[in-house]
């Protein structure tokens, strides 16, 4: 069966030029031209000359271009082992498959925050927020919090399309939550409600990029997201490497010389990609490197596109997460000295509802009228889903010290998030006994990205299978143990390394298997290609 | 200020050339080139080389080239007088504004339908579902299908990512709902849950459009969505009229003139979008011509691009919806036959859940290697939100005769109906009542689109005030009357007509007032301008 990542065998950062053929003729996008006279008459049809159907040959060749490993060939095959486990549960030598690819907390059994969930519940069927039962079922606060929220939506009206930024009302608390965080003020005329954050960056790559001479500077690894919105809209990713070896250290000077090289070929670029804390790779940033990037940003000219998604996920007691925004701030830099957006979404955290499809990005820095053209793009596709947008205000508004709610909601985060810092250590321990694994601490987000010295001779099998070294060992492991990871080669790395990100999201009780299942697949795979 | 709306005061038929100044560069969009060694000598930095900060001069010019009137310049002027009217109620002649620009029916006052918030809320905290007290708030077959919709959810996490196309379960109601509809059998592999239709518009344009020389057929007037989405990915809206003397017809031979002219100018046209009921004419095509249509892309190799998320919204006894897929298969044509999509949204029938952003497309007719690609940009953005997933099963799959909120929800369902059917009717006759205007009958959908013969003095008025006579009447009519029409010249028009578009949305209550408003600023604005 033919998969659909196209070319997953070859690393990220040595792709053939497969693209080369579809050259884009320089016509004007003018729709004048085409249209013909309403009362001019109808000329005879052409039915010989039939159109060629839709095919791999004649559709946009940047959707051929664009990878997502996170949802690629491995969890195709995951996904079709679990179809055969139900049919036959004998046929593998498992009982479940465990996935550990992708962000997806609540998939694995983590439970929702009560207090968000009675919110949304009540926003969405208001007409019992009067009724006597309702307050044996809600606490008293969440009654509160949602008749708040639906006083910000005009006419209450939570099935209507909002603001295309998002209820102006729920824009308010979330500029009031950054504010919160940072120390510094938020407008909520900045802050543009998406579905999940996703859209957010495709709005600023689909903004940003014009053709590929214009470039973004993404990390390597990176989260996949990027390079398949860049490939999507046409642009160069211009990768700069973390540093593995300080602990995925982003330097300044490495920054420098990817942005002349990429210079010195033609390109413009035009943003800078941070993601902090980082995905796949776990560390967090330190004040003092911040600061030395936005001073990159601004000598530079660059957007900088801050993915901060994973801000609540922090697990290492001596560091603390800082914006961007903040740090900028705290250097004295306003609105015309640096074009800064930040990402939130609501998929990550401790509340970790992807389902729920809400984040948003805010946006300083930009002149009224690229604004709105954002804002006319926001605006096509009308409004993100407004239990999102409900959902989105509540992460940045949780129920305060003297809330009816504030006890149990403090102990259900308090619950999963050291439960996050126990399991990432757990499996930070587990990889570093593995032979030839070298795997740094997760500071942070949900993931460990773990290096693989892999034996000559795996290399060759893998090569025999056409499929990159670590895509192989990630297959191997999945067909002996159900655990999903996904291959580095999805993320980028240095060429001749390989990785796999795994999630630290199992549920604690079977992190003890996992581990398990790993090391003894892990000692057989070496057993099997030790040379 | 600057209006977002580029070009508002031309003819959407009849836009300049601003774009040939953005000439694509033929390069590589591979990025290896771009990439330095991580192990070489970081070169020194270049600070002086400041790249544009971003301006109009260097984003995305397919951004800048893109208009959507429905939210366009006469709404961000009514939403200037609501605030102003807010300070300052005796700011202007009337108490508020009267939103008739966007099919956004709850905004208006329009209930949601009690059964559908039930489950939804429900499964938003199922916490709550084994409670007594929930028996007392909630309909029994409410909770029964709450159940039953968790139980299709893995782990019941309705906060998780689903699958990329969305649940399968909830696939499988739609599919089944499809079938109900319309006597031919429906795949759930073949829905991909989005959030809106929207989302899945611009996937079929992203799929299909390489370059500008890449063609789609659209209905002059159209639904804007599909200009903007045609202008984001770059290709070439290839207009054709319907016509409105005879109530909005679509002419095959029509089609064929176009596709011709576009033809001869080296356009390759790869679809045909078709908005049944039409948006913003109201028309529902006859079964017959709907087959001449079919034919027609099946002749030509065109994918048929079938907009029918107003299914529900038809308000003429004598004619009744048939979807494009059981109008082809009836003729005996399947999936080797002709390439369809089907667009339905939860925003629009008798729920009108806007803010729900849920939404589907069916597809049939792409092989294999083609709908890999569709799941694989449907997987970057991971999955829709999961209420507008399960409020998708659920208006395709409405409580049944003999459930308990049978009553209750049909008599909600006809109310809405009825009263928009009788809405449109008033309105319809108001507006033939009008000097110098006529108007075509709302067979469905939600829209009423009358053409208006302008005095000469109107139109060098217009012309003196730099804006499109149409839109220079609406503004007019904003401004006197606080109620919000979208000028023609947003949806396209043929070239000297002119029109508006009105949604038939607001509470039948304050029908009364809109006419007697709309028909009192009507004789004092042809009185001024009468020569």
């Amino acid at each position: 069966m033919r998969r659909f990542v196209i070319g997953s065998a070859r690393n990220l950062l040595h792709r053939s030029h497969q693209n080369s053929q579809f050259q884009r003729p320089l016509l004007s996008s003018s729709y004048r031209l085409l249209s013909s006279s309403p009362s001019a008459n109808p000329s005879s049809s052409s039915s010989s000359t039939m159109a060629p159907p839709v095919a791999l040959n004649n559709i946009n060749p940047k959707v051929l271009e664009c990878e997502y490993a996170v949802r690629g060939e491995i969890v195709t095959l995951a996904q079709k082992l679990q179809e055969e486990i139900k049919a036959k549960p004998e046929s593998h030598p498992f009982e479940e498959i465990l996935y550990c690819n992708i962000g997806n907390p609540q998939s694995l059994g983590q439970q929702p925050i009560t207090f968000f969930r009675e919110v949304l519940a009540l926003c969405d069927h208001p007409a019992i927020l009067d009724k006597s039962e309702t307050q044996g079922l809600f606490s008293a606060d969440s009654i509160e919090r949602a008749w708040q929220i639906l006083d910000q939506i005009p006419g209450r009206a939570t099935g209507a399309y909002s603001h295309s930024q998002g209820v102006k009302g729920l824009r308010d608390a979330i500029a009031a939550g950054i504010e919160a965080r940072d120390g510094f003020p938020a407008d909520p005329n900045d802050i543009f409600l998406t579905d999940g954050a996703s859209p957010a960056v495709h709005m600023m790559m689909q903004l940003l990029i014009r053709s590929e001479k214009d470039g973004i500077l993404c990390p390597i690894p990176q989260y996949p997201l990027y390079s398949a919105s860049i490939a999507l809209h046409g642009g160069s990713l211009v990768p700069y490497y973390l540093d593995e070896a300080t602990g995925w250290g982003l330097e300044v000077s490495e920054l420098k010389k990817q942005l002349e090289t990429a210079r010195s070929k033609g390109i413009t670029v035009r943003a800078l990609v941070v993601i902090n804390p980082g995905n796949p790779t776990g560390q967090l940033l330190a004040e003092e490197n911040q600061k030395a990037i936005v001073e990159f940003c601004k000598q530079e000219g660059l957007v900088l596109l801050a993915d901060e998604v994973y801000q609540e996920n922090v697990y290492v007691p001596e560091k603390k997460f800082h914006s961007f925004k903040k740090v900028s701030r705290s250097m004295g830099y306003g609105e015309k000295d640096i074009s800064l957006v930040s990402f939130q979404s609501v998929s990550k955290g401790y509340y970790g509802e992807c389902g729920k499809r809400g984040g948003y990005m805010e946006i300083t820095g930009f002149g009224a009228d690229v604004r709105e053209q954002i804002y006319k793009v926001a605006s096509v596709n009308l409004c993100s889903n407004i239990s999102g947008q409900i959902l989105a205000s509540l992460v940045m508004s949780p129920p305060k010290v003297g809330d009816e709610s504030y006890e149990s909601y403090s102990a259900e985060r308090d619950g999963i998030l050291s439960s996050l810092a126990r399991r990432a250590k757990t499996l930070e321990d587990a990889f570093n006994k593995l032979e030839g694994v070298k795997c740094n601490k997760a500071e942070g987000a949900m993931y460990l990205f773990p290096r693989i010295e892999l034996p000559e001779k795996a290399i060759k099998a893998a090569e025999a299978a056409k499929k990159a070294p670590d895509a192989y060992y990630c297959q191997r492991l999945l067909t002996a143990t159900g655990i999903v990871f996904v291959p580095g080669s999805g993320f980028g790395q240095v060429p001749g390394t390989w990785h796999f990100r795994c999630t630290i999201l199992p549920q604690e009780e079977k992190i003890p298997a996992v581990v398990s299942r790993l090391t003894d697949f892990h000692k057989s795979f070496m057993d099997e290609f030790r040379g």
